[in-house]
């Protein structure tokens, strides 16, 4: 006999409600972000409250969570470095890329470069000054077009302007999953790589 | 010798820049969304632009691309629905629920009912009109709190005023990933199920 627990989010605190949201919104897509704070000082670190806005213009968007434990003004450096610079670059993490992807999610100060913390070599971008994850099979380079507060984070919106794919992932104009093997987040410090897919086509409408 | 494919957007039609951005932004959450129409019919439609936009309080967003072949008014019944009646369901999608997800993907008339197509039980909710999906072992009310026009798409973001979690997946207040088997959205009809999960403790900053 099934039972199902029942939450009211008004009796859960901070820490329960994470959890929660990041346990039940899963496999999360991972925005590996690369910015430059105003003395030049590159940042590299992962968001996966992210996903496509929309596909026509390409914009993107990801949740910077406000975090007063980590930060005197709760504003991690990425955000930082949006607003002030207005630009971005969203690297793709594949399972090749995980470790590094994980050693740049510490807390380490503003002044330290993720790119080396990580032992990541940057590629130059061709748009935005922001460079990009040598080794990324993708990336998607961005102009910061909206900014909306909500909730506990402020929501990053970018307009792509720039597509970076390893023509090892590219065939006939579409990504090959499989080479691309990209990382979701589930929740904790659990990740799942894609490694069985099903296809399953999308069924034409037919009334009795 | 690694080459890089190099694309503008500009130099993309709306097609092209489908398959790119659906196939980078991977895996993505799916958000099987519940709503009900004003004279009742209830309406059940995947949507994978889809994440957690805060925590604490907790706030989905998911995107609803403007339609123009597929409606009249290029507006999809869940987004007529949701503006219309302020409030919706997110479903939990996982690997025993693909089949029948993917038969509420199809164009069928408004007037139609994707419980009853896909052939699922709704149970009712406790705060919201729109039922869920009885089946779905998690499930969130929510109601709608802000509308964004963004790109070719309406940006739903909605407050979660309830969680319904099977008791199966639920151990010590968080979710068990292995037993929800949650389903991501890959690019085209292809889908990944969360079968290997790779746990990596985050690392504390420690100056050299």
């Amino acid at each position: 006999m099934a039972t199902t627990v029942e939450l009211d989010p008004r009796d859960l605190d901070e820490r329960q409600l994470y959890f929660v949201m990041s346990g039940l919104v899963v496999p999360r897509p991972i925005a590996w972000v690369s910015s430059l704070a105003q003395d030049g000082t590159p940042n590299l670190a992962p968001h996966s409250y992210y996903n496509a806005a929309s596909s026509a213009p390409p914009i993107v968007m990801f949740s910077s969570t406000h975090a007063p434990h980590r930060r005197p003004d709760g504003i991690k450096d990425t955000l930082r470095n949006v607003r002030q610079t207005g630009e971005f670059v969203v690297n793709v993490v594949d399972a090749e890329l995980l470790e590094a992807m994980n050693a740049t999610a510490t807390d380490c100060p503003p002044e330290v470069d993720e790119f080396h913390l990580a032992g990541l070599a940057p590629a130059p971008s061709r748009k935005v000054a922001p460079p990009r994850v040598a080794r990324a099979k993708a990336a998607m380079e961005c102009r910061l077009c909206h900014l909306l507060e909500m909730g506990d984070a402020t929501l990053v919106f970018g307009d792509v302007v720039q597509f970076h794919i390893d023509a090892s992932i590219w065939r006939d104009g579409r990504v090959d999953m499989t080479r691309l093997a990209p990382v979701g987040r589930l929740s904790g410090s659990d990740y799942s790589t894609v490694e069985r897919i099903q296809s399953l086509r999308r069924p034409a409408w037919t009334p009795d």
